[in-house]
């Protein structure tokens, strides 16, 4: 191929009129500078984590359909209230999707091994017929896995051995994770399996928990049930999971969990104090499938921390170490790191009312995956 | 004096029938240990880190006199709905008093040097007319110090010179304070100004303002003012603030300081995150006026924390380096750690009801002082 390359990239654009806008932009990509390559996108996730990028806080019910066939647009109102939520982003026409895989088309005078080869990438603006990419960002793929194989091998996998690198680095033994049956939450129980790690799982339903259970997970609770707490204090003083990864964020689970942990760090206390039992007690919040306010009953002491989780920052902080972990995902694709996908869709597809409608509920069980090459 | 020494203590016990009792209990101290001894208390402030063991969850309307005109006792009720809070010391006559200073009237063989010296003391049970402690929990007071200049000498001290080591352990530079015209918030005002490190007051009325602006603070506003969030935004911006420390606890104050941090720093920012601003920021918990739930809208991305922040922890974490900031308080006893007092009583008016009415209340300017001796 040559310096030609032009293709479509999924755009989002919110306006100050109050509109949220899906288009698909040709780009002309240019040449790849000496380190750099093009890859033609083959797949790419849509995780929870783009999502917010992609939909803002635009209202789900308004969506409609504009543009042409040739040049799809999807349209939504964006509430005036939520508009100051998306101030940073007006007129800006934002590129989408974080992570990907496909065939490296062309590639930098530095690079040029990576010619024909399938990679994984992470790095924004994946969901697009063709990217622009320093070839640090790209993990060739090991033989026989296709890109749909490869093109999760970054958000879910990381996070959730980022969950355990940070309990052990944190000084903590055992896990508490939310919203657990997950794409993310299999994951986090396959890995806790294999390194012998007790993680305490909090679903939403029996349907979820029932999946857990399937993959063989020890302690599952539903916090619909009556007894949500009861049994939430019972997990944590059987594992003694101090650290918690809350994905839902609003509302008062958190507060729950550091409750439990209080209740259950004092059942092995010895005198009263009325700041509370002094272990530490941790939850980090890193997903907002409730963009509600957090609420917490503070009947926990003053031992205790509640914070942002972001995987970038993770990575910012352990630095070189994040090739042990990427060497992991690389290992363990097909097992430990394997993701399933309900439906593949093209890139035109991804702006279709009815499968926006769908794809943005991040059903348990229901995972889509764009193939731009469609 | 012989090893007979009897005083009373202040005890409190709640009850599962939903009693609080304030009582003096004859206690005979006996011997003590080699490196022990037993100090006449002259005097204990009542700080509000007290007041939670002193008077539990107990309703202020109810409080009642009861005992005799020689053994007093104060009565009140626990509404049903808190008892649970204090499950872990139903039943308990817990001494009450964090820090205190008296004479020496008894020393063990290796701490003869201290009999007759004036010392400042923490540990807990200095509501009382002696108390027997190890030799190391004892700061001799300098020359020309009274029992109440030295009474105060840890709690509120340490307090402030912590959140200024905080501060500086975890990379921040300046620092927001709640509650900021307490005795302890004074103090902070002082390191601050000494230090030259930049502090942002938050109090709740102008009278308290007038209070900090008469010692020379330069950022101080009021969270009743109309156009608080947009002075907040605009101090932080100005100062680089991203720590604070909240006494407070209950209600949307932490989550506005969070979100205060966040406008400021992305005035700054270069390119959009859906992920906010990824410059750390963090909130401390370290009292509750207000035990209502803490509520966080979060507008302020995932790089923040919110925890709690409890004196004994933090000298624990720090350990030897202890030993600078006690020389510190000493040094500066009269100046930057200067207590006042506007109200001394003895132990048995601590059980009046129109005097427990007053000191509760914890109000700006009115602190008091036990003397034991009265």
């Amino acid at each position: 191929m040559s310096g030609s390359t032009e293709g479509l990239e999924l755009r989002s654009t919110a306006t100050a009129d109050g509109r949220l806008r899906l288009t698909l932009e040709p780009v002309a990509l240019g040449e790849p500078g000496p380190d750099e390559v093009i890859v033609r996108l083959e797949a790419a996730p849509i995780n929870p984590s783009d999502l917010g990028l992609l939909l803002g806080p635009a209202d789900m019910a308004t969506l409609r359909a504009e543009g042409t066939a040739d040049r799809p647009e999807l349209v939504a109102d964006i509430p005036p209230h939520l508009l100051r939520a998306v101030a940073g982003r007006l007129g800006q026409s934002l590129a989408v999707g974080n992570e990907g895989a496909g065939t490296v088309v062309q590639a930098g005078e530095n690079v040029r091994d990576l010619l024909g080869r399938k990679v994984a990438m992470v790095g924004g603006g994946m969901f697009a017929q063709y990217r622009k990419i320093h070839a640090r960002a790209c993990i060739p793929l090991p033989e026989g896995a296709s890109a749909a194989d490869g093109a999760g091998m970054f958000v879910n996998p990381l996070t959730a051995l980022g969950f355990v690198e940070t309990m052990k680095a944190e000084g903590h033994t055992a896990i508490v994770h939310t919203a657990a049956a997950s794409n993310l939450g299999q994951m986090l129980n396959r890995i806790c399996q294999a390194d012998g790690i007790a993680l305490v799982n909090i679903v939403r339903s029996e349907a979820q928990a029932a999946i857990l259970k399937g993959i063989g997970a020890r302690y599952v609770i539903d916090s619909g049930a009556e007894d949500f707490q009861a049994r939430l204090v019972e997990a944590i003083a059987e594992t003694g999971a101090t650290i918690g990864f809350d994905a839902i964020g609003g509302g008062k689970l958190a507060s729950h969990i550091l409750n439990a942990m209080e209740a259950a760090a004092l059942r092995k206390a010895g005198s009263y104090s009325i700041y509370g039992n002094n272990s530490a007690k941790q939850v980090y919040i890193y997903g907002a499938l409730d963009t509600g306010p957090t609420v917490l009953n503070r009947a926990f002491g003053l031992s205790w921390g509640l914070g942002g989780w972001l995987l970038t920052n993770f990575l910012q902080k352990i630095g070189p170490d994040a090739a042990r972990l990427r060497q992991r995902v690389a290992d363990e694709l097909h097992t430990t790191f394997a993701s399933h996908y309900s439906t593949v869709i093209g890139l035109a597809e991804a702006l279709r009312p009815e499968i926006v409608t769908a794809y943005q509920k991040k059903a348990t069980g229901e995972k889509y995956l764009i193939d731009p090459t469609r």
